[in-house]
């Protein structure tokens, strides 16, 4: 398949790799050619998609996500934005209703939500566990997940569910429930935050995790300073995300690291917080990626562009560094080579904007511009 | 026709109206009957549409756009947002686009933008001249827009086109200019503001289209402190639009007026400027409209659930405010009776969200969540 006529091609090889009046050719579902459209191979055979000098971009890597759970927590956010007390049971009220919802719910649910960030142009998306909170519910929780994406992330370490107390439920974690988690998951992700488990038990949990060949994750420094970042470099994470209260030392060990900061707006957007600073992060040499976080209580979005623009307005990127975050910044929060690029090899997972230009994605902010999506060179939206 | 099994429906009659598990029923482009669906009539002969729990809100009523131009300028967004120096020509640019076009190309440009506005929901329409600043370019401007909406603002006082000193222009607007122009409009607008036209310029040229038989509207205190506001009050327009830098006074007289305060956050988002203060305005008793400003310069969005969300995040607005002001509160910025309400008699403008509450316009920010729009009872996106 030949598209043709792009306007601007983002290619992200190298960095963004824009190309102006391009062409791109899918074989067998990975890309096959990327250029020029006046350097574009011969075509014979090849169905023709004219992009009528609109602006084709890679598919959108989501590299953080909690989208097994049932039940909505619409009142509580209503509340939290007027300032009202909200005395019902915040993550609680979702555990509740993730341990009561059947695994074909729970499927239906997660089905729902990717493909609604799938129609706004994410074609990979993590997503982990951490609303069962017992052996079995995070066990199904990763089960029902697996087969619908091979990011799946153990999360038993989301919050101490109340019937336990804090030093029992870390054995009980990086004991029976890792046991039962880790043949459903590529990652295990900890909250190390004030009020969820703290550094010792951070690195209990991910040595844990990596001893049976887990790699980790850490969800780190989002609401307050703590030592999330610090661990997550000196364990090889992937990934530390949120990132948004951090020192200099924190931000140097990043900066010399292969450890993503991966920023997600939605959050602190949909809790009235501080955004993280991108752009104190990227002058110090920082990889950053952009997610979208989506949970019923803190991030209910699952769209991209969305935060782009947010990221754009708010931390300080540009809409080129922005872009970027949202793909190749996903794919190496990931560790995936194969997605987050549009270059020869890689999976054909494009997006057709209704715009010029990739700019447009955070000048034309909540337009709906993705008008098609390309996923192993398959359109599926 | 019935839709039935409404989740949430919110018919501003009175305040939002919310009646939960409803029944609306349209017959002959207009709404028959909204309430409790136990008590709907009988529907013999009617066509049925299962809401499945969803919610169904009036259509917005998007009461401030600059939707007659050419071009787009997306290159200087991204230099503002980078904070980098840019030499182009600003609002110029768009006006030599939009006098270079013909009106085959302003029309298309215009439908394009409607008929995206309309897939998110927006079912009545304001559009104003002020990118052609000739007599020809703004007739023609209006005569364009005037077949597609009723609700055309002749916006000669844009700004001063460079050809002109300002007293000129003035006297070129409050004369020829409206002569040519007011067949084609129902509205005045001046952009009253330090670099566009004083008080005592507004003042003359909204006097003028009084006496043509137009009502005005003003463009008041959006970067400054100015007498936009007061003269708004004075002379009885519809709307005070913008409205970010008021005194208590001006707060004050919009309260024991008639006046609607529309607030437009697309533009401070895309120009990171200061957000106007909803709450203050409102717990002065000031009624309030959100709309969403369309113009190629300073807020190229025409998605009124990304205000919403914006507004309840940055303003102080109640996610019901929000919704009621992007609807009833548009219908009072336009003097409209007919919209903005799911009301008997009202015109069965109506759409149906994929949520079970208005709330997740503002929950779900970004999600496109208008999965079915109604206008004159039609089904239209």
């Amino acid at each position: 398949m030949l598209i043709d006529n792009i306007g601007t091609l983002v290619t992200n090889d190298p960095e963004l790799g824009t190309i102006k009046d391009a062409a791109l050719v899918f074989d067998d579902g990975l890309v096959a050619w990327a250029g020029p459209r006046a350097q574009a191979p011969e075509a014979a055979g090849t169905t023709r998609l004219d992009a009528e000098g609109r602006a084709v971009i890679p598919g959108f890597v989501d590299s953080h996500g909690h989208l097994v759970f049932a039940g909505d927590r619409a009142e509580e956010f209503a509340a939290r934005m007027e300032g009202r007390p909200y005395t019902a049971g915040g993550i609680r009220t979702t555990v509740a209703a993730t341990r009561a919802a059947s695994d074909d719910q729970l499927g239906s649910n997660l089905d729902r939500l990717i493909h609604e960030a799938l129609k706004s142009g994410t074609t990979t998306v993590e997503t982990k566990s951490g609303y069962g909170l017992t052996v079995d519910d995070e066990r199904r929780s990763l089960a029902v997940a697996r087969p619908r994406t091979q990011e799946t992330t153990f999360l038993g370490a989301h919050v101490v569910p109340p019937e336990h107390d804090a030093d029992a439920y870390v054995d009980l974690v990086k004991g029976e429930m890792l046991d039962a988690c880790a043949p459903h998951a590529r990652w295990i992700d900890v909250f190390c935050e004030q009020g969820a488990f703290d550094g010792d038990q951070t690195r209990a949990i991910l040595e844990a995790g990596i001893a049976k060949g887990l790699t980790p994750r850490v969800h780190a420094n989002q609401l307050g300073h703590g030592p999330g970042v610090q661990l997550a470099v000196e364990l090889g994470a992937a990934s530390a995300d949120h990132v948004t209260h951090v020192t200099d030392d924190d931000v140097d060990a990043l900066a010399s690291s292969d450890t993503v900061a991966t920023l997600l707006p939605g959050a602190e957007f949909s809790t009235r917080a501080r955004y993280p600073d991108a752009r104190r992060l990227i002058d110090a040499g920082v990889t950053v990626a952009l997610a979208a976080d989506c949970n019923p209580g803190s991030s209910y979005t699952t769209n991209i562009p969305f935060c782009i623009a947010i990221a754009v307005r708010e931390m300080g990127m540009t809409t080129d560094e922005a872009v970027w975050a949202a793909t190749k910044g996903g794919a190496l929060a990931l560790r995936r080579e194969d997605v987050g690029l549009l270059a020869p090899g890689a999976r054909a997972d494009a997006i057709l904007l209704d715009a010029p230009s990739h700019i447009h994605l955070a000048y034309r902010p909540g337009v709906p511009l993705v008008t098609a999506v390309f996923r192993g060179g398959r359109r599926v939206a």
